[in-house]
C-alpha cells in the first residue's frame, strides 16, 4: 500500500512515498548507508565530541542544542524542555498522515563521568580504531567520502555505546528513508533524556508536566547492549530494584578475644547466621513470601527463553565459575525471579589490620532485584519479618544503651528507595509488530529476551504512562559501558540503522 | 622455726634471721614499707623513666643495666644474658641455705610501643596523680620522705602496670624483709624478659640455651592485672592460641547484581553460610571434635570457679549486653572451653563505597583460644575437615583458573602460628603453698582463677621447663595496659609488696 508521510506540516515535501506493501524493502536504505557511511561516522564523531556528564550544565546544554539542531535540520519539530536546573529533555515530533500508530522513542544523551587518566584516548576526542583495543586495534583517520568502511572498526569515546548511538541510528534512518523515498508509517515522538546516568531524578516529573505531549501507542526504549553472542535482541522487561542495609551489634567496645571469647556475642558470627538463614545452598531465597507476588510468566515468554542462545557455559568459562546457582539453572530463567544479593559485608578488619578482638558490630548491605508483581516496600517488609523471626529486635537508628540492654539481638535495618519492575507482554500486538519489524531487518538471528536482569525505571513508561515498551539495544555487548575506553563497533551502528528504518516503516 | 637466709655467698651478712614459725608476720614488712614509701615510689619512678620498647636496643640496654645494678645493690648475683640481637634476659640468683625450694620469678621489663601524642603526660616522664585521670586526678610532686601517701594515687607511665611493677614489688619486698630481719625460705631465680610485648620470639631459645640455670621447683609468672573487682588474684593457667583466615570465591570480576544476581554465586553469602555452620545460636562450636581434646577440669578448679565473685552481671551492664553466650553462662566457665572467634570479616564494601555488585571474594579471619589438651595444628585440622564437609575444596594459595573451573566451592585457608594452653593443677603442692602464702598476705579477698581467657606462652614454663607456674598479678585492672595513659594505682604496689614478701617466706 502506497502511503504518504510527513515529518511535520512544515516539511511535507521532504519525504517521498514508500513503494512497499506490508514491510519496506531495506535494500535502498542499505545502499544509501553504504554510499554515505563516511558522513554518518563523521557526524557521529562530532556528536561524541561533546562532553555530556549530567552535572556539567554547559556540556549538557551544548548536547541538547546540537540535537535540536540535528532534528530541525531534518525538518523535525524539535524543542528543548526545561525543568528547574535539571538537564533538559530534547523532544522531537514527526506527524505522519494516516499513521498506523504513534511511536515513542526514548534515548538518553548524557553519559557516565570519566576518569580520563584511565582512557587510552581522551574520552571526548572520538578515535577510530581498526579493531578493538584488546585485539590490537590501532587509530586511523575518520573515513573519507567513498572510502570502504570495515564494520569491525570501532569508535572510542564516552557514550559511544551508552547511549548516543541510538540517536545516530534514528537520524541516519530518517535520512536514508527520506533519500530512498520511503515513507514512515507511524507518528514519532522522540524523547531524549539528559540525566539517565545520574539516576533519572526528574524523569517522573517531566512525564507528569509534559504528559499531554507524550501520548503514544508504544515506546521503543533504546538503551543497553545487544546479546553477548553479538546477536541483535529485543527486551520486554527489566527487574525493579530496592536496597537495605543490616547492622547487628555486640558489646559497645572492642573486646579482647581471649578474655571474652566464648562469652560476649560476636556480631560477625550473628550476622553470618542471619544471612545464612536467608538463602539455601542453591541460592534460593528462604524469606517467607519472597516469591509469592511474582506475576506469572506467559507462554510467549517461556517460548522465548527456550529459544535463547545457550550462552551460559561460555559465561561460566569467562567468569571462571565451575557452577552457578540453582544447579546451573539457565541465567534467563533466574532473571525472571526476584533476587537477594549481598553487595558488601564488613566487621572489624581482615588482613594486616586484623586484631584479636570481638568486633562491636557487623554490617551487610543488600540489593533486591524485583520482578513484575513485587512491590519494593512490601518486599522489604518481608525481609523485616524474616529478621524478626530470627529473634531480632529491629531499629532504624543506632541503638541506645536502654535498647541494647533490653534486647539480646538487635538489627538496625535501613532501607533505600527503590522502584518496581516492568514487563511488556510479548504477545501484546505492539510487541508483535516490533518483533516482526526487527526480524525483517536482522532475520532469524534476533534474540527475544523477556526481561533484563538489570534495572531501569521502565515502569514510568509501562505503568505511569501505561503503554507497552520494548527495549531496542544497539551497542555491542563489549562496549565498556560505564568504564574507560567505551566504544562502539561500526557493525552495530549499521545494524541499528536497519532496525530503526524497519520499525519506523512497519505496517 | 628459725632459719638463716642468704642472698649469695658474698652477702651472708645482709639478711638477718626471721622470727616467725610457719609463715612470716607481715606487720614488720608493712611498717617498713610505710616508713619508706616515698623512697619506693621515687625508685619506681626512676625505673619507669627508662624507655623500654623491645625494638629500642639502646633503651632496652639501659633498662637491663639498671636492673642488674638494682639487684647487685641488694647483693644479688645478677647477670645480663645476651642472645644475638635479642633484648637480653636479666637474671638474678639468691641462694638461701636450707631452702625449702627454688622459686623462679618471671617478669618482663619491656613495654608496648607508644603513640605519645595520645598521652596526657609523656609516657616516659612518670607523673603522679591524685586519682585516676577519669576521676579528675591532678598531677602532684612525688612524695617527700615521711610524707603520707594516699593509696589511691596513681603513677602514669608506660609499663607502670604492664609489667614493671612486679619488679618494683620484688625489690621492695627484699628490702623490707632484710630490714626487718626476716629470712627467705626459698632460693630465688629472677628471670626478667625484655621482649614479651614483641612476642617473646626468643624466649624458647633462652630457655634452651640457659636451661641449666633455670632449675626451679615452681614459677611465679608476674604479669597481668588483678581481678576487675579489685580483689587480688592468683591464676593457674592461660588459653593457648592459634589463627586462620578463610577466603571463598565467586566470579573473577565484580558482576552487575542485576544482570547476574540469582545466577552467579555470591561469596559473601557463601562465607556467611560457612561461618553459620561453625557455631550454634548459643555460641557453641559445631566443628566435629572441637571439644574432644579438652583436658578434664579438676575438683579444685571447679570449686574455685564456684567461689569466684559474680562479676558477670556488672560486666554485661558495662558492655551493654542484654545477654551473653550459652544463656548467660558464667564467664569463668566459658574460658575453660576452647573458643572460635571471628576477628574480622570483609567482602566488597558497605557504606558510601557500596555498589550493586556481586563480590568476587569474601574473607573472614579467626582466632582460636585453646585449652589444656588442644594441639594448635590438630585444632586447625578439625577446622579444615569441617570446611571440607561443607563441600569446599581447600587451597593455600589464591586459586588459578584451572582450580576455579574444577571446584564449585573453593576456600583458601591460611594458618598462622600458635601455641598451646598451659594449666597448673590447683591441687599441686606448689600451687597450694602459693595460695596459702597469698591468702596470708591479702586474706579471704583472694580470688583463685583456674585460667585466664587470654594467652601467654606459659607452656614454655609448664611444659618445656616442666614445672608448675602460678600467675601472680599486681597491677590494677583499669591500668590502661597497651594503651595511652597507662598507670598504676599505689594500693596495688603496696599489696604486691605484701604478696611477694609472703610468698618469699612461705614455709
Amino acid at each position: 500500500m502506497h502511503q504518504r508521510s510527513l515529518l511535520t506540516s512544515a516539511c511535507l515535501a521532504l519525504l517521498l512515498p514508500s513503494a512497499v506493501s506490508g514491510q519496506t524493502d531495506l535494500a535502498k536504505v542499505r545502499a544509501w548507508r553504504e554510499a554515505h557511511g563516511a558522513q554518518i561516522v563523521q557526524d557521529y564523531a562530532a556528536f561524541l565530541a561533546l562532553p555530556n556528564v549530567a552535572s556539567d550544565t554547559e556540556g549538557i546544554r551544548r548536547n541538547a542544542e546540537y540535537l535540536r539542531g540535528e532534528l530541525q535540520k531534518r525538518g523535525v519539530d524539535a524543542e528543548i524542555w526545561p525543568l528547574d536546573d535539571a538537564p533538559p529533555i530534547v523532544f522531537g515530533e514527526i506527524i505522519t498522515p494516516n499513521a498506523t500508530r504513534t511511536l515513542g522513542v526514548y534515548v538518553h544523551y548524557d553519559g557516565q563521568p570519566v576518569d580520563a587518566a584511565k582512557w587510552t584516548h581522551p574520552p571526548w576526542e572520538p578515535t577510530l580504531l581498526t579493531r578493538a583495543l584488546e585485539d590490537g586495534g590501532t587509530p586511523r583517520a575518520l573515513p573519507a567520502p567513498g572510502e570502504a568502511i570495515d564494520p569491525e572498526w570501532r569508535i572510542y569515546a564516552r557514550s559511544a555505546g551508552d547511549d548516543k548511538v541510538p540517536i545516530a541510528t534514528v537520524l541516519a534512518a530518517l535520512d536514508a528513508l527520506r533519500a530512498s523515498g520511503i515513507g514512515l508509517t507511524s507518528n514519532l515522538k522522540l524523547f531524549f533524556e539528559g540525566e539517565e546516568e545520574a539516576g533519572s531524578a526528574h524523569l517522573r516529573e517531566y512525564m507528569e508536566r509534559y504528559g499531554d505531549r507524550l501520548g503514544v501507542d508504544g515506546w521503543l526504549i533504546c538503551d543497553g547492549p545487544v546479546h553477548p553472542s553479538r546477536r541483535p535482541q529485543l527486551v520486554f522487561g527489566v527487574r525493579g530494584f530496592t536496597q537495605f542495609t543490616v547492622t547487628v551489634y555486640g558489646a559497645i567496645r572492642y573486646l579482647h578475644s581471649g578474655h571474652y571469647g566464648n562469652w560476649a556475642p560476636n556480631p560477625a558470627m550473628l550476622l553470618a547466621q542471619l544471612l545464612a538463614s536467608m538463602k539455601d545452598a542453591q541460592g534460593n531465597v528462604l524469606i517467607d513470601g519472597f516469591y509469592d507476588s511474582d506475576a506469572p510468566i506467559g507462554e510467549a515468554e517461556r517460548a522465548a527463553i527456550a529459544a535463547l542462545p545457550d550462552y551460559d557455559g561460555a559465561l561460566r568459562q569467562e567468569l571462571e565459575l565451575a557452577e552457578t546457582e540453582g544447579g546451573n539453572a539457565p541465567l534467563a530463567e533466574r532473571l525472571l525471579l526476584p533476587s537477594l544479593n549481598v553487595r558488601g559485608m564488613e566487621s572489624a578488619a581482615v588482613g594486616a589490620a586484623a586484631r584479636n578482638v570481638i568486633p562491636t558490630e557487623a554490617t551487610a548491605t543488600f540489593d533486591i532485584r524485583l520482578v513484575k508483581g513485587n512491590d519494593p516496600e512490601a518486599m522489604l517488609d518481608l525481609v523485616d519479618a524474616h529478621i524478626r523471626k530470627q529473634g531480632y529486635f529491629i531499629v532504624r537508628e543506632v541503638p541506645d544503651r536502654e535498647t541494647r540492654l533490653a534486647h539480646p539481638r538487635i538489627a538496625r535495618v535501613v532501607r533505600a528507595p527503590g522502584y518496581e519492575a516492568a514487563r511488556t507482554d510479548m504477545s501484546d500486538p505492539f510487541s508483535q509488530q516490533v518483533i516482526a519489524a526487527a526480524r525483517h531487518a536482522v532475520g532469524e538471528e534476533l534474540v527475544l529476551m523477556p526481561a533484563l536482569g538489570g534495572s531501569l525505571p521502565l515502569y514510568l513508561f509501562t505503568d505511569l504512562l501505561a503503554k507497552p515498551a520494548v527495549i531496542v539495544p544497539v551497542a555491542n555487548h563489549d562496549d565498556n559501558q560505564h568504564a574507560p575506553d567505551e566504544n562502539l563497533r561500526i557493525a552495530n551502528l549499521w545494524d541499528g540503522i536497519d532496525l530503526m528504518a524497519s520499525i519506523f516503516t512497519m505496517p
